[in-house]
């Protein structure tokens, strides 16, 4: 037998134990699995010098190495990480539904664990803990497919959390790592339908595709995101300047930040000079459309794949537009459904930019990096769902649960 | 262009006005294309009489006929069910969550269309009109592929209601029909992510795992019920006997049916006997277990094979068991998560059954028959989902709807 389905097949016998823990239990398991983490910190730490060490080795980029390499604050951070999810209230239980019927049927909805999670993703060893981490809380078994590159720390972390789980309620076995780095585990999972509900990946736009286009096994599509911000006739400059700045600059690395700004005309034609200044003086790269460089000659021409792309970098597109007819067509387009924003001080354009654009999250007057778990106040974050099944934006605890019905009869058939 | 990609892009477009419209103008539209379905009956009837001598001559089975057959009766029926549709509540639009952030950004989760939905069916003409009704309702176009066998009956009843539409608010490119009866338009639309949002495929168990299988758009997967009851040593015995009788035989055919009957062997000793006699006598052919022979002799035997089918017939498995945790064991082996059900006068029998059983519906004495939209007052069902995402058990109009984050704002950026 496979180890992927060997440790699917595992994971969901687990749920079995999963599915009549209290939530204290659970927290208790979490607290625990915190204190582990802390206590094995320096094993950890060494696993990850053996990651680093061979990434440095591969020429691994300074980003991805910082993104993989931990410290003994880093681990302090997602120890702490696992205490405030204890601290979340538990959604799995709670009645969502109930009523009867003329016949005396009374009919229950309450939400349960979703069941055995498949989480893939790259490099990032706080991934590790962090989703597994959410999906015991609420009930779930995990399989954890991360990014080889990690594959040492992930096994030490794996091995200190499952150490945690034998001395508490929750089953060791509900917590997973498959160590096959090849592409063929993951190929394995995202068709383990029947072992495996759901797969969730975390990662860069061509791992979301690899899962999206392979699996079998329903998916929770995340993280893709070419964000717009329009900047109507009507907006207040100093406002519009400081989102602008602020959704391209303040983390140009995530899915939330700005990759094309669109500006009406008439507004442009006064302020926008002001606003590509302050930009380029954060040495982000302006590419313009035609009107653009004409206010702009320090911009590059801009190509209808760079309003297609999403850059992740201190690049950004600028567009001017007759009007909000023209900004909704652009978004429309090349949108990624994910977070868009228009900045004005009419409220009909607002109502209907926000009515008219589908997207995950539609903000007036704001920020896009504000599309986040924490930013919303759900305390946690299994990823940003792009998708429309399911869950949509931020997903919290309540994403990584299903329903079911109960029914309570008294002996009732059907006629 | 295919005729997949130009009709699901014309669904796309339609969109943006469906977006706007009132429930007044969606409901205006149902009853307008009612009203057609009716006026048009004769047109309708002559091109079902096409595609029902085509299937005799093609040997189709008297069902499939009988499902493929209009009468004016059943068009009438058929209409009724579109005016119905208009009057039940749009949760389009409808507030799912407001709160405000301590930055005083304000959010609020609105209910959405889906988007374009694509519907995979088998040949069933009131799938055509029930799908359309039910998406439009809920302001989603979408795209019906419907078995090939009903092509000539599809055509003209999609004529009819787009002509209904033209007369309406509703864009008549709202709803598509694909004529092309190749399996290869059906993988087409499988895979067309970014025009399609969502594929519901509702028919048989080949027809649901083709496009489990092969499709890369969300899919909401309906339909397949291996479904039990299980007989407790506390049951009362007739309301037992009723329950099993009525999940069996009331419509074998369909997917809330049962298709093994567990019995706890105390019980099994003094009643089975006679419940097996009102089964047999109903024409159901039993397959049972070594035990369950040798107290029906009339029986067969049955094999973990026989176990694992979905008979959606008159034949049922019989097992006779140790007590709950066998039966549990035996449904978390076969069961598919549909419909599940313990007759027991034992509260806590039952609360284990209710808790530990992992399905869409279950049920303490009442019979599984009722996992319905109708039965559960929903007024309409497009469903039911044996999957654990996005909607789960009997999906009214709110499972075909998304939501998205409104976000208000007063210049908010993040720190």
């Amino acid at each position: 037998m496979s180890e992927v389905i060997d440790k699917a097949r595992l994971a969901g016998t687990a749920l079995q134990t999963m599915n009549r823990l209290t939530s204290g239990q659970k927290n208790e398991a979490l607290n625990r699995m915190a204190e582990a983490l802390v206590a094995g910190r320096d094993a950890i730490l060494e696993a990850n010098a053996q990651d680093l060490a061979r990434g440095r080795d591969n020429g691994t980029t300074p980003s991805l190495l910082d993104r993989l390499a931990l410290n003994e604050t880093r681990i302090a951070g997602i120890a702490e990480g696992l205490r405030q999810i204890a601290e979340l209230p538990d959604p799995v239980g709670d009645l969502l539904e109930s009523f009867e019927r003329p016949n005396g049927l009374r009919i229950e909805r309450v939400r349960v664990p979703l069941g055995v999670i498949g989480m893939i993703y790259e490099a990032r060893p706080n991934v590790t803990v962090d989703a597994a981490g959410l999906c015991l809380k609420t009930g779930n078994a995990v399989v954890l497919r991360g990014g080889s590159a990690a594959l040492h720390t992930n096994r030490r972390i794996v091995e200190t959390l499952r150490a945690a789980l034998a001395e508490t309620d929750v089953p060791a076995d509900a917590l997973q790592l498959i160590e096959d780095a090849s592409r063929a585990s993951v190929d394995e999972m995202l068709k383990l339908n029947g072992l495996i509900d759901v797969i969730i990946p975390r990662g860069g736009a061509s791992l979301i595709r690899t899962v999206v286009e392979n699996a079998t096994v329903p998916v929770i599509e995340t993280g893709a995101g070419i964000c717009h911000t329009y900047i109507d006739e009507s907006a207040d400059p100093d406002m519009a300047s400081n989102i602008a700045f602020n959704a391209k600059v303040q983390r140009p690395s995530v899915c939330n930040a700005m990759e094309t700004l669109l500006v009406h005309e008439s507004f442009a034609a006064v302020h926008l000079r002001r606003i590509a200044e302050r930009l380029l003086a954060a040495n982000v790269e302006l590419r313009g459309c035609p009107a653009t460089l004409r206010l702009i000659p320090e911009a590059k021409p801009a190509t209808d794949e760079d309003y297609a792309t999403e850059y992740n970098d201190y690049i950004l597109n600028v567009r001017i537009v007759s009007g909000l007819d023209e900004a909704l067509d652009h978004i429309r387009r090349f949108g990624t459904m994910h977070s868009e924003c228009i900045v004005t001080e009419n409220k009909l354009h607002a109502e209907r930019f926000l009515q008219e654009v589908d997207a995950a999250a539609v903000y007036h007057n704001a920020s896009t990096r504000f599309t986040d778990g924490f930013e919303f106040g759900f305390g946690a974050e299994i990823g940003i769902s792009t998708q429309k099944l399911h869950a949509r934006g931020p997903m919290g605890l309540p994403a990584l649960t299903s329903s079911k019905y109960r029914i309570y009869g008294s002996g009732q058939i059907r006629e």
